[in-house]
């Protein structure tokens, strides 16, 4: 992969949008720009979880403004990460075309955890080096991250699907504020804390770092209305939190709050947030919580810094799987690199995206037969639901959904297929792993032929030597399975002698 | 569990339904009665696979007799389990019903790999003491087993979808015989092998037992004829198999086979079974095979008098899976021993089945975060996949099935569980398993108050101290949230004081 001077970062939350721009030096990223639009995806969300037309719409023209800063980024040099939101809304593939669109970037949702990753990283590159475990808290609009990691390393991930935005609207409608409501916000944030607590709680970690803008908000109160007596620097304490919900229970609407430090784009969304943070220092015993400077778009950056430095988490992931399902090595390798070598022959047919095509079909090489570890009959299955599934680090949700679809389909019935290809390649690739597959049925070193194939139009062919197909018949006959299967998908496969003569009777 | 002078194990094979009735002495069953009838369920599939009108009724009757034979019997005595046509049936439930009613005993559907473990047991049983490894075979009507174990031990089970029925209907439909079709039938079967041949091949045993009717008739037949110049004995030789197959191919029709051994209910599925098998000889690299005298229905007897014998399977994976799915055991206790507690008062209601179903939760309770392992959000679904799908020795269809519905529905929106109650006792452990997990959220040694709950009709009611609920009032508004939960599915839970006051306002 290329490596560039400049990254860009685009953070799709669920309460604003941030693009961040960064020079790359060695492997320090130092920012260059930063935007920053308050969308509120997460209120746009209606009671049967679909973004409503406004919200879309301020959610595209902000993307749009962003277009225009990264007009002549490369491809790889911009990543884009929605997060809850788009998580959860029913209607988020067909917007998230029209995002695509919009900003001219390819747009990958994330996982909680993943995002929890990310969030991490990007906090931990901010702080100063100490040997202390860390806790890092971040409050999105639609839902909270929990982090304990130690240096660079996050060691605890936790995602929980609550944030400023939904509990403001859902405890706070109007902005109005009561006890009551207060008290049903706290409770409630408290409950979801509280199957975490042990994990998180203040004997594992020796200093905790608020990330997200509710923590920052929070922490200008404190300092500039005196209301705590921390250090300043924005540090949230206790005594601090306790005379912000005094202040805040005088007033029966938020916006006759009247404190400095509230900016009036964050006071829609600070009641609910409060009600988090109150129940964090709660529930897991924190005293005082320091402001992180990172945040994910950092993380991305970082992450993205290091698939240029051979040091993708996708790959430490994969490895990782492969260990804890004890997946056969040697097959997988044989699978793998029969794959492979089918598939570069036929991505010669997507010449700029080629690399990352193999990449996929690589790692679905690999992990095609985790699924054994849950039972073998039916094992592909599994595979699917373990890699559709699975928390696996470094990895977007779509990615996830293309190594699942394509164990699903690596062997029998092809059907499935139909109709769940997400990338024009995919089938490609398909195509690559069906056959490697098929080759190393036998779970043998087997010596095997030439192969060749190409991909024209609709049409799969594959070249290889008459005699050594008569000479195991059981591939050759699995191989004219194959033209029924690719048929069923509107795809015609071919087979020829290595000198063109066509092969197709049944032995 | 008391234990029985007499049990019984009825088998629903896809070819033949058998009742066995053995003796216990001790640790050894000695047999009384065996019926058999060859009901050929698996040729009663339809192309969609349904059961038809014939064959449900060939097996209806067959049941019915067999209920003369069973009259008498204690519930826990008896044991009747299902293979693969009962597997496959798009409406085998609605068999199933009519086929308890018929039999008067309740049908576990087995998955094949368990119905490996159990034709091992009863294979085992009967061969004479020795430390060889021995590959057992068991051609069944809709399923082949293989396994490899030493002594009573299985090492390596797989089952796979080809038998005797099923491919005599294939490639010889109406009995018709020719050399094409049976080399098509032989190719079919070893691409099936292959997959498993590296796993079973002979480097890996050494003496081979065949199992089943198929195995029986080939050896007889070869005997009889004078076929091979093996032991006699009945064993089956790779020159016997090459014999026969000629004279198979001489004809073009299997009723004008001249052969002696050859029964007539065994000669409609002769050809399937032999292609099955000199397929095995084949892959495998088998050269002689002799009769294993026990079958799968000796496997159920003795995996039943094991229970008696506090050597439950069950047990034994529950322990497993635990360690597998790395299960942090001290919450699993926590949560079994309040469920147990609760489950216990509950069944009251169901005093002559209630030992099972509280083995059932104590199971459910043990296994509920074992989906953990995929991912933590939504483990609850993990957790309902392994339990639903992975090979469970000691379990059956149905038993995961209600393991997974269990744990599917123990926390979050229990809306999902409706509809899909297995048994009438099932509601009340939900109940007590979404309790237990409640009390336990904080994952800590926490001292519970004394609980008693009931249940009469439709309604559930929790008695316990009020002191206790105001000093934890995360869990008092976790418990008022059950109210509505338990209202979605049609019951009333409903709280009171020890005392009998109610509890009910929000806190």
């Amino acid at each position: 992969m290329p490596e560039y001077s400049t990254l860009a970062a685009v953070d799709l939350g669920s309460n604003s949008f941030r693009l961040q721009v960064a020079r790359v030096e060695g492997r320090q990223l130092y920012p260059l720009d930063n935007l920053r639009e308050m969308v509120r995806l997460a209120a746009g969300l209606t009671r049967d979880k679909r973004l409503d037309e406004d919200s879309q719409a301020r959610a595209l023209a902000c993307l749009t403004r962003f277009s225009e800063r990264l007009r002549g980024f490369p491809p790889h040099a911009v990543r884009a990460v929605a997060t809850n939101t788009l998580r959860v809304a029913k209607n988020a593939a067909v917007f998230l075309k029209k995002a695509e669109a919009a900003m001219g970037f390819p747009i990958e949702v994330i996982s909680g955890h993943e995002e929890a990753r990310l969030i991490y990283l990007g906090v931990a590159h901010g702080l100063p080096a100490s040997p202390d475990a860390r806790l890092v808290m971040d409050i999105g609009g639609g839902s909270t991250e929990f982090i304990i990691g130690r240096r660079l390393k996050p060691v605890k991930l936790e995602s929980l699907y609550m944030g400023c935005v939904s509990y403001s609207l859902r405890f706070f409608p109007g902005g109005r504020i009561s006890r009551e409501a207060m008290n049903r916000a706290e409770l409630s944030a408290r409950s979801e804390i509280q199957a975490i607590a042990k994990e998180f709680s203040s004997e594992h970690w020796q200093l905790a770092y608020g990330s997200s803008g509710t923590a920052r908000a929070l922490g200008d109160i404190i300092q500039l209305n005196q209301l705590g007596s921390g250090s300043g620097n924005g540090e949230i304490t206790r005594e601090g939190l306790e005379n912000f919900r005094n202040h805040l229970l005088k007033v029966d609407d938020i916006k006759k709050l009247d404190l400095a430090g509230i900016k009036t784009d964050r006071a829609p969304v600070i009641a609910g947030g409060f009600a988090i943070m109150s129940a964090a220092f709660a529930e897991l015993g924190i005293s005082r919580m320091a402001q992180g400077m990172g945040a994910l778009r950092q993380g991305v950056l970082y992450d993205l810094l290091g698939r240029f430095h051979k040091h993708d988490m996708r790959e430490v992931t994969v490895r990782q799987f492969m260990r804890r399902y004890h997946v056969d090595g040697a097959q997988a390798g044989r699978v793998e690199s029969t794959a492979l070598l089918l598939g570069e022959q036929l991505l010669a047919a997507f010449p700029c995206e080629g690399e990352e095509h193999l990449q996929v079909l690589s790692w679905a090489a690999r992990l095609h037969e985790v699924g054994i570890s849950v039972a073998h009959s039916g094992y592909h299955k599994h595979s699917a639901y373990i890699l559709g599934n699975a928390d696996m680090p470094g990895f977007s949700q779509r990615e996830q959904e293309r190594l699942s679809m394509l164990v699903l389909a690596h062997r029998g019935d092809i059907g499935k297929a139909r109709g769940n290809m997400i990338e024009r390649a995919d089938f490609a690739l398909l195509f690559a792993l069906r056959l490697a597959a098929l080759f190393h049925r036998s779970r043998c070193e087997t010596a095997l032929p030439r192969l060749e194939v190409s991909l024209r139009g609709k049409e799969f062919s594959l070249y290889l030597e008459r005699k050594w197909l008569e000479g195991n018949p059981l591939t050759y006959n699995a191989l004219l399975g194959e033209i029924e299967q690719w048929d069923a998908l509107g795809f015609r496969f071919g087979m020829a002698g290595a000198d063109g003569s066509k092969l197709s009777a049944s032995v």
